[in-house]
């Protein structure tokens, strides 16, 4: 039997990186695959990507996008367009280029050389170039505009370097793309996607985002304007959490999207894109995860409550688990947030310490612990998790009526969210620093490669073409990149540090992951 | 500007397979992709999945199970195992050799023959293997079973004949499996499955089934017993619509998945696995279809009710669209089957009977036809989908009050839902044929190769082995397989039409998807 841990080996000020995996780990997040880049994400994990789901494909369809599927593979023709198109066009891609496997004597199986496909097919990096020909498909008049449509998939980057939720070859992501008679209604989609993301983030996922404009060199390759929302990690660095683009019709015309305006006239769309994927639980367990594992805000944990009842293995069982019962229903009938309660009722076999320190590693909002005594005694004892805990404070249980946890349940998930935002909208607004006027202070202020204090806001003179490009490599070579633009941000008065001239924006420079 | 259409071109009875390609696309269910075998699920078809999703969703969590979710790719040496354990190991599958794309001159895009991977990978077509993988990691004790795992996923086949939702490359489906300490758990769950299958069927597709034992030629690879639900479409054809099968311990010594027991001894679990899939959505079609297109259960209908206004481009639309938004509000405060009602407001421009034959064609369950002097007059015009309609037919909207249309809307989709299954569920047992004692008469009932009168109700001796060969041979010359034997059958009598020996179960014959 292996000893009972009651700590992760790992603190987040030691080691921001291990701590990460760690979490993963021991929350039983996800783990490795055993191929290469791709995760297995295992019921918690992926029990906090289905409420992501389920609440944001509401929102999706409540601004009338419809969902479709499309195709897995992708022809390799396609991308040659694209190829010819876009420059920064990516490369690393899973190539399908048989569709049969075969025994060879000792080799044991091999793709049969007589099932060779005539054109090998590309595993969907993005389904862009299928949604767009499909556009091209449905799209004749006026009348067909906008058309708005998303689709939740699995796809495939092929990536050197992989972190589980950050980066792995295969994610699982939303992608929608929207086609508009004219440039006014394509900017207006892609802001409305950005701010469905930036309220999505905070309301959600209780991480507080900056939406902004990404500056030129960081556009998506073929893009008019991107845009981000961009989250400070506990560690200092930004995390790109969704994007949103206006593709002008740049896009259009590599697929041909046209459409007869009222006056009988062919035009081309007007598109966009937008896209979030399981990289938002990276974001959440680095904005919201603790020494002792992950604390999930309650809008998103598979178990908002989870009731853990002391058993012995004695006459004293039936009578505890009949009163834990009761509690059960009258959380399970109750609401919170908008949704009914998600209790949940563990009668595992095992012990209750290490029961409890594996809801804790987890981050199940609430934890009631439950005796003998307490049922004869119409008592609770509950822990809140987003207190710090640790093994040998008891008093992080309080204790309580059952009739007081029941009336204030509700209200004390609702607090937590809310506490849970406020903690991290705190520990951002300290960390985005300003006042750094020189390029001397901003070197300074980074100091070592591996310290990552928060992000610098400055004004700047919003250089393009060269001279930004010399920008970027004064930021690499810092680490640094520009973020945002941030959509709210006031007119910044003074100087650029960069060009010297004066400034007209408001940028946000951070190392990120 | 195309002519309006307001019929199929084709009827049920004069092509049912021609009916069927059409009522996918007239009802824009579904559409070639340019990929071979795989479709682009369009939002009327793809809102129906995921309806089916949400509803089995439920049900499966209702039971215990996780969801999880495994990597798409599986490396070839997962699969050598299988290879020699299982018979019946499927190759036809979809290789990935090359995880980079490189411009070759003339030739354009190809895989880089720099970056060929040192072992090829399999785009999985079940998860079966390394979900036993991970059992084999997550299960240590008795106390870590039973292991219920369940994914939503998309697997991918390579079919040389494909037919959309019935049989494509790339389908999408939900794979169960389950690790339990003894035969009698692991046989539990299987019939659990099987019985949830079948409910679901009745219940949310309304489409009866029968849930029964499939004969031994027809096990899934590997199994020691398979289960299905058979639905007899409307050509009188069956269609396997989900399968659970129970594995034994063959699957476990496979990939090493042991626990060890309370004695402390090392054992082998039991398992099973459980599935269905986008077929299910080709079962809704060509059982609800009529020669207007698709009928869709109000329980899977996207939009349940869609409310059409006829809208006239002129200043008493701005009263009749208040007067529609108004309806809408009240209907969709309502609850029908369960959930919110989900009512559409229709203001697209185009003419009104163009959209309303669109709307006929998709199915949706009630269409509210409204002009300006419905509006003034208090009225509504309704159309129940669920009735014969023809574009003729003015008689098939029924004028009523909107108030009593708002009291009634709710118990008239619940009418529609049990009259679609009522209606399913007479025209199979209308074609349940029994009484045929000999082959002769097997034969004479099936007559021609393409007539599908139904299925035929047999005792039989339950032969194995060659004697079983023998039987499937023999169906198989007229083109009969074994559906299953009826979980809920009485023990027949008579003898076995086969064999000549006593009838110990009963079976379906039939011709099949």
């Amino acid at each position: 039997m292996p000893a009972i841990r009651h700590a992760l080996s790992t603190k987040r000020e030691d080691d921001f990186a291990q701590w990460y995996q760690e979490v993963i780990s021991e929350a039983e997040l996800a783990e490795e695959s055993g191929v290469r880049g791709c995760m297995v994400i295992r019921p918690w994990g992926y029990g906090i990507w289905e409420r992501i789901q389920k609440l944001m494909d509401a929102d999706i369809k409540a601004a009338g996008v419809d969902n479709c599927y499309f195709p897995l593979f992708i022809p390799l023709s396609y991308f040659a367009k694209e190829a010819e198109h876009v420059e920064g066009f990516a490369k690393e891609m899973a190539v399908v280029t048989h569709h049969r496997l075969i025994s060879d004597g000792d080799k044991g199986l091999v793709p049969d050389p007589e099932a060779k496909l005539e054109e090998p097919l590309v595993v969907r990096p993005t389904s862009e170039t299928v949604i767009g020909q499909a556009m091209s498909r449905w799209i004749q008049s006026w009348r067909d505009l906008p058309l708005l449509t998303n689709q939740w998939a699995n796809v495939v980057r092929w990536e050197m370097r992989t972190r589980m939720f950050l980066r792995t070859s295969e994610f699982l992501w939303q992608e929608g793309h929207t086609a508009h008679a004219d440039r006014e209604g394509a900017m207006e989609e892609t802001l409305r996607a950005l701010e469905m993301y930036r309220a999505f983030a905070e309301r959600a996922l209780a991480m507080p985002v900056i939406a902004g404009e990404k500056p030129e060199n960081e556009r998506f390759p073929g893009a008019v304007a991107t845009y981000s929302i961009e989250a400070m990690m506990q560690d200092g660095k930004a995390l790109q959490a969704g994007t949103s683009h206006y593709l002008g019709t740049g896009f259009s015309k590599a697929a041909n999207i046209r459409y007869q305006d009222r006056e009988g006239e062919q035009q081309y769309c007007h598109t966009t894109s937008w896209g979030t994927s399981t990289r938002m639980v990276g974001g959440v367990i680095m904005t919201h995860g603790d020494d002792d594992g992950l604390r999930v805000p309650p809008t998103l944990a598979p178990h908002q409550i989870v009731i853990l009842p002391m058993l012995r293995e004695d006459d004293g069982d039936a009578a505890l688990l009949a009163y834990c019962e009761a509690i059960y229903r009258e959380l399970a009938s109750q609401y919170a947030l908008g949704e009914p309660v998600r209790v949940l009722l563990d009668k595992r076999a095992g012990k209750a310490t290490q029961k409890r320190w594996g809801w804790v590693k987890k981050g199940v909002p609430l934890i009631l612990e439950i005796g003998g005594r307490d049922a004869s005694g119409g008592q609770v004892s509950v822990l809140r998790r987003d207190r710090l805990w640790n093994e040998n404070a008891k008093a992080d249980f309080r204790a309580m009526t059952r009739d007081d946890f029941v009336a204030t349940a509700a209200g004390e998930l609702e607090d937590i969210q809310s506490s849970l935002f406020s903690e991290a909208a705190e520990r951002r607004d300290a960390n985005l620093v300003r006042g750094i006027e020189t390029l001397d202070q901003l070197a300074e202020f980074y100091g070592e490669d591996n310290r990552y204090p928060g992000w610098v806001e400055l004004g700047w003179s919003k250089p393009t073409g060269a001279q930004l490009e010399q920008v970027v490599q004064t930021l690499k070579a810092l680490k640094l990149t520009i973020r945002n633009t941030p959509i709210a941000a006031a007119a910044p008065s003074g100087t650029c540090l960069f060009t010297g001239k004066p400034a007209v924006e408001t940028i946000y420079v951070a190392r990120a992951y």
